[in-house]
């Protein structure tokens, strides 16, 4: 089966969220293997950059060691809000043409509240963005995992309830 | 207090979603008088255009009523997906120069699934686009919420944390 992981760092604090992802995880289950990957967030207790640097550094070798055991068949898709912005239906076929062109996981990473490592650039096929807004990572899990059920819905000419 | 209402379409089915947006309404109550406008969506059993078009006539009605018993000081803006994209900071300083140039409330209007009729556009003074991306109407409005929380924080000066 097609598999989809997110890779994100720390665990969801708010309960709705919680609930939400797992409404959209749930609902992705007969479309893909889906695993949300939270990595350990790093708390910065003084926010000089040096400490925030540190902290993205560390929480860079967790992300690596994870895309590397992975096999090679994948595609590691930023969320970056610099990225390329892509429509619904655009988005829907890029991932449909992924799946026809022999990759068989897309490893999608969400950076932290201060952002990601630029040496994660070297592991990165696509760079996506959802928005010029800023959301909060947490909130954004959860409006990643609903879009990307909507694409499975459109790549499976279903209807989608909006 | 400045005013701020959200004119959308329909009742929360998700608990989650009532939930998040529960928790933003509380946290915007010190920086403005939140109002939720939950007006009727209607049913539509068939989706023919004329159908929905319909629909969208008769919301809005009901959009169009509630604009219309307000004060004069008062900037309608309209979520479009087609609309402007600007960046939280500049989002920010929109909403600042309205807040300094005599605006006393903002209504946000979100249309319902099948979108908004025409013409509600005559009472738009700005089109604001989050993304390209479809999000479905009732996530949109915690979407919304949060980021409206995130440019009170910001021009009163306060941390955010992501």
């Amino acid at each position: 089966m097609f598999k989809i992981n997110v890779i994100c760092i720390g665990k969801i604090k708010e309960e709705y969220l919680t609930s939400g992802i797992y409404e959209y995880s749930k609902r992705l289950k007969r479309f893909c293997d889906l695993n949300i990957i939270e990595l350990r967030e790093e708390s910065i207790f003084n926010e000089s950059s040096e400490n925030i640097n540190m902290a993205l550094e560390k929480e860079f070798c967790l992300i690596e060691n994870n895309i590397k055991k992975q096999n090679n068949n994948k595609y590691n898709i930023l969320l970056d809000i610099n990225g390329e912005m892509l429509n619904t239906i655009e988005f829907a076929k890029k991932i449909f043409d992924l799946q026809n062109n022999n990759i068989s996981q897309i490893n999608f990473i969400i950076g932290s509240s201060y952002g990601i490592s630029n040496k994660v650039l070297k592991y990165i096929d696509f760079k996506l963005s959802f928005s010029k807004m800023t959301y909060p990572h947490q909130l954004f899990r959860l409006i990643l995992l609903e879009q990307i059920y909507r694409i499975f819905k459109i790549n499976n000419n279903e209807i989608y309830h909006k």
